[in-house]
């Protein structure tokens, strides 16, 4: 199995951490989808779209970090990162959409790239832009972490879920990028737990192997 | 179960052909997320982002449209809207997620808005900024369908999933935007399939009782 993954990708970021969480052996493709414009042609004949992660099991290629989790959870699903009971899938996979497509989409790098090529935007009002959406949608997940009783150590009860494999990437991200997150103090508490975890902490982008320039790109 | 629907909302759309498809008896309340600010300020009692669709079953909310989607499946797996395989399931989630997390998030009502109002876009430039977005995502699905075997009448094979519920309020959403489709034709041969099925045109946004005018809103 190979995971195309580049280490500052959000989306990326979150199907490491359920590799992880599930022990899954995985070989790692680094794909600089930032820089190398002939990478990223080339990426693209695998992915039309040009965005990481690919996952590619046995020669078949799936997209979509939500449906890449979703394989991985139905194919392998000891260590689940989903609940068995209906309401409580409903409402992890609720958190975790609100990252993916709620949050992540409006600030990730070709969003960025649009807004000041065609839109004449500045870096500040880039800056702006990003920790406008990033504050908005954790607000609500701080309501949503804050008034149910089904919150634990983690986003829904003790163990992680496809919930805090979403929070966390994003909760970096935003810290990396300064966005003031003391408003909300159960996100902060959940990213603290997820990273005393040795599945989150080997899933951060700093610890990456293209973080640290220690690869060759795949199209060299 | 009731559904807080309306009738423009491209997310509501996917859920209301979902409950189609399944036959699904609901209860229909119709929320004005565009106009009247008091009704805005009381939904989001149910749902702290304040968006549509939410789901009420048995009194237990659910929020996200791919969550609600995924709920209902899996509650009423009658009249599947996943395949049965692990590999199809994963292509039709991953078609859907295209639809859910590269496409609408960036030209829906609160993202138009936000242009509009804190980076001094005009309506040229937001129309221009929708289109781009549903043209580079629909070259994507085009790409995607064309490429696969498993594309038949519908995204996958020849019964509507997932994929059909999230490509429809799209590809409806393109075309009242006055969006040019002619480079994708796949994307538009199955949005003609899909619309000549009962749970589809059921579904529509100018059929619903709140695009007539036929219902007083949940606040009055």
């Amino acid at each position: 199995m190979e995971l195309y993954t580049y280490h500052r990708s959000v989306a990326a970021h979150r199907v490491r951490i359920i590799l992880n969480i599930k022990g899954l052996s995985c070989d790692y493709r680094f794909v600089d989808i930032a820089g190398d414009r002939l990478q990223r042609y080339q990426f693209r004949a695998l992915n039309p779209q040009g965005l990481a992660p690919v996952l590619v099991d046995d020669g078949h290629v799936i997209t979509q970090s939500m449906a890449i989790m979703e394989y991985l959870e139905e194919r392998w699903p000891a260590r689940a990162v989903l609940p068995k009971d209906l309401l409580g899938s409903a409402r992890v996979r609720a958190l975790a959409q609100l990252f993916v497509s709620d949050i992540q989409p409006l600030h990730n790098l070709r969003v960025l790239r649009y807004l000041r090529s065609r839109h004449d935007q500045g870096e500040d009002q880039l800056a702006h832009w990003s920790a406008h959406w990033m504050r908005e949608g954790l607000a609500a997940v701080e309501h949503l972490l804050a008034s149910s009783a089904e919150t634990g150590a983690h986003c829904h009860g003790d163990h992680p879920t496809l919930a805090d494999a979403c929070l966390v990437p994003e909760v970096h991200e935003a810290i990396e990028r300064g966005v003031d997150l003391s408003d909300f103090p159960g996100v902060r508490r959940i990213y603290g737990t997820c990273m005393t975890l040795a599945a989150f902490q080997a899933a951060a982008p700093e610890t990456q192997m293209d973080a640290a320039g220690l690869v060759e790109p795949i199209s060299s």
